[in-house]
């Protein structure tokens, strides 16, 4: 029997009314990259939701988004700070130092995926600004929620970002999931990004329900000049644009994004709470969105495969499980049955 | 009313069997990155349109597909021969040169579109090949049609491969509207490409009904290994890739990508055969795939546009037409009789 | 017997008062990477004869001092637009695409080396201002003097930039033999070059008489502070600066620089008017700086060339005759004896 | 009165012999960019010394040169493994990210400045080989002698080399204080490079008695190639290359560069032993080369500063002190009695 798959939310399909979007997308003829009726109404979206005057940029992926955003950040000499576990770090092959002409990301101490601004204080006294010999500290990116099923509290973002700006330095936001960010903290869009100092955010909706969108949404119309070339100098201008806006316009329609991503933090959570009770296993991390992770015995997680549920096994027994917006109840109930067994 | 668009085949929406295979690919999870059922697929499905081992990258557009295969065509210190006319050169916004660590594009002079065996003899012999002070030919881009609506023949592609590899050079096919160049010409994938010595293709499929499903076609495993890693750092590797190669493989199924661009050409060719009939009306290139070149009175693009006709005005008088795959006859005589009204 | 070398002007050797200079400089230890007495005065002895404040960069070669400048003054999607005969496009392998992260070199018509204001009009009406498939202007590149031996007069220099300052492009100056210019004109270092609008110059010492030094010198502080990243991480900065400052303090010390360089100037004048009065001789450009260009008959070249004369054959018999510094009257003479015997 | 310099080995001025190399080299006209007899001669020269066919790049900086070298072994989505303290990753401005266009440098755990072969093989070990979220091991970079003023033994090299070679990488050394390390250890050229495993080395001679002279050594024709324009586009080709490479001619020329780093190791040797019997000094790793790392109370420290020693103050009370060529034993012990008044 099929299982649900906890493997990651981008094994997940696509929402239901996303794919409505699409289908009614598709009337008749409309302008070519970004000047169609539906992306530009997803401008106005999109400063609504942020309460704000924004620049949305539509791309094709969650790295794109990431390394679009930091190469309007930093110039080429520029150090960019994130976390030792940021996936623009660890799993994005190089993309950001490629797209901002090899800047170099310095990877800062982390707890359950958070870098404190004690951490960031000191990177920046130890960096030598203004010595020629070294990079210059020039951007933060924080990811929202983290890689390690975290949030950032809205007064340690602004914390870190009044730190960077008094060094000069542009603050990026990885919000590949910002929606279970959002959902799990109850806080607005603009109090996470803009209210807060961030300058830059990548939008993600591919994990969330989307087919194929992430989106650069920019706090500051001079990042937005330089983002609209460097987005179609990188082949991220869908010349169908209207289709990817639509997921987009879909995603954030009514709140959609954040029941969404509310749906998968509550199952997350359910099974966060059902694995730490199991014999043997160990929570490893807060659950606040939508990822859990434990160590867990080497014979419970291929009894779980063999029993055909997806999971990570990230090295060293520990094991990531990921909740998708389709995940239901059943699903984590059936796991956390499985595992039993398996204690 | 509402008239056809013959501003860009990119204006046209989805063709029908394109949605209805992302519909089907929307069922329960799959593996990301393109490990999915249908990306796997993918693989032999090309293989078997190009009689080849072939390793096919689907990407987000035409730019990034074109950027990406140069990128693993020359070191950074090479020239890259195009037309003077050529998209890459023109319309990517330097994604060429940003993609291959700044390599140079060198246009050469073209006749309707096409660059001459002659032409480039000449500039592979003025190139200073050996000399440091000089980038070294490194690869050749041919636009297959043509940005004037022109093919080149096949003898006319293998000679210019030919030229290229004697001097150490690789081939890189524009294939943006490859479908109507092997539907105008009636040759196979294979013998427009890699028999004639191309080693890597730009398979445009968004301008022939897809919505956004472009792909790099690999006909040597050596560059596909590099491409690997450059298409996901260059965030053009979609997580849930099941969505674009369901529209790649949608669009080769049953030779629809031949079909669709079959009826785009007769459009054009009943399209550029009223217009030359047009007093005041100069018909500029031979109309081989789905786009029409005119001289035209100011007085008549104005008034076409004025009656709702999409039509770009290149400067000069000179105008061009394109008809996507959902151009009909009726739309065709419909601009025709109101261009008569305007000789 | 050994003939005067006329094939370029950095086959010379190097001054006396440079030599000295270096040798000089080495007493005791010093500061490292520009700190030491010698550099600090160098910015002093520069900013006097500039009659401005300037930063002055020390590099390797006429390369580096080129590209680099051109670094700090595009974005990667830029279009810098220099003449179709320029080192930077012509004879630099690339340099400039490589140190902007792959901004556009775009070649424009020239006559006698020099692109005029009209030009340069059209090509900014013509590169698609705003239109984001367009690399956008960015910068001016002029050669002064150029590279077919003659100068841009003041006035030219000044509308072209600020022809180029209204579409919000800077001026980048090419002056590998900027001391052949000014003292072929008899004007100030400042009215060549900031008051006429120039943002950044590449100041050439090592074709006129240093060993191995050329300079950037930068007449706004904020594309200095880039520079000074910029140079570091290019490799440009010399741990020893205080031999390479020395040179161009030695160069520009009593007007050295003018002197040598009006030297140069005056045999080139010698040898193209005399070459000029041969029969099948034609005198291609004017001689403005110490570079001569002619037509010459196939048997003359390699009659020169065998009685041990260097001269550059640039194909289609024209060659190109530099005269350095150390050039004296009875060298010119002894060529032209030569070539009167080949008429 | 004024005191040796421990500041740094680029404090110290250019040993006699090679600066009569220089003013031997300014004899007449000689060909450019590394025609001319001094720099062909130079080719064989290292080969002799090398014992192999080698290729000489002299570059004007230690950074071109490492950066340079990497360019060569890396494609740009590859990982370079070096020390966390190695110049490369710490003190070159990002160079090597530049010139490789965004390749990864990953910092390993260190030992007196060494990586263990254990150290690497858990690196590549946990580097994702094959998976394309990962940059790929591509390169190693060891530092003989280390930033920690230690050698690498030949057999810990080969081991590393051999490890690299297994996975498909090359290797690079970057030899800064080559010269020290050789004359240190007693082994010759080729048993501490090629016969090693090393691809490549820079070559360092400005720290130890040059002007300004570092050299790129290639022992694979293939990686030499790209070089030829790499070097070019890089600005890092000098017309009046002679003098360049006079330098490098008389470093080598009759083992001076041997005696001159010999020198500097005895009195590194002699001021670590002299500095380690003080109390309160704490010798931090074993003096091997020309450096010796010492912890030492704040009050010494600004104690021999106050009596115009230049030392080096790296934090946390750690000091550096460096042995040019030209530190003699007097120099040496007028620190170590200046030291014993401040115990």
């Amino acid at each position: 029997m099929a299982q649900a798959d906890f493997y990651s939310d981008n094994v997940a399909p696509v929402a239901g009314a996303v794919l409505r979007a699409i289908v009614a997308a598709n009337a008749g003829p409309a302008a070519g990259y970004g000047a169609d009726a539906v992306s530009q109404r997803l401008q106005r979206r999109f400063g609504d939701l942020f309460e704000a005057e924004v620049r949305v940029f539509p791309v094709a992926t969650g790295t794109a988004a990431n390394a679009l955003s930091l190469s309007a950040l930093t110039p080429p000499y520029g150090a960019v700070y994130c976390s030792s576990v940021a996936h623009i770090h660890d799993s994005e092959c190089g993309a950001a130092e490629f797209f901002t002409g090899g800047a170099k990301l310095v990877p800062l101490p982390e707890q359950d995926g958070r870098v404190s601004v004690e951490t960031l204080r000191e990177a920046i006294a130890g960096a030598g600004v203004g010595r020629p010999q070294k990079v210059q500290p020039a951007a933060l990116s924080l990811t929202q929620g983290t890689e390690r099923g975290t949030v950032y509290p809205v007064p340690q973002v602004r914390a870190l970002c009044d730190l960077a700006h008094e060094h000069g330095m542009k603050v990026h936001m990885d919000g590949a999931r910002f929606a279970n960010a959002a959902a799990g903290m109850g806080v607005s869009a603009a109090d996470l990004t803009w209210r807060a100092g961030v300058d830059v955010l990548s939008f993600g909706a591919t994990k969330n329900g989307a087919m194929g969108a992430d989106a650069i949404v920019v706090f500051d119309p001079a990042i937005a000049e330089a983002l609209t070339y460097r987005c179609r100098r990188a082949g991220q201008v869908f010349s169908k644009m209207r289709f990817v806006s639509a997921q987009l316009e879909a995603i954030v329609e009514g709140g959609l994004w954040l029941d969404l991503a509310g749906q998968a933090n509550r199952m997350a959570a359910r099974l966060g709470s059902g694995l730490g009770r199991l014999q043997g296993v160990e929570l490893l991390h807060p659950v606040e969105i939508n990822e859990v992770f434990v160590r867990m015995p080497p014979r419970m997680v291929e009894g779980l495969r063999a029993r055909g549920f997806g999971v990570v096994d990230r090295g060293g027994g520990i094991v990531r499980l990921v909740t998708a917006f389709d995940i239901a109840e059943g699903d984590v109930d059936a796991l956390l049955d499985a595992a039993r067994t398996l204690e």
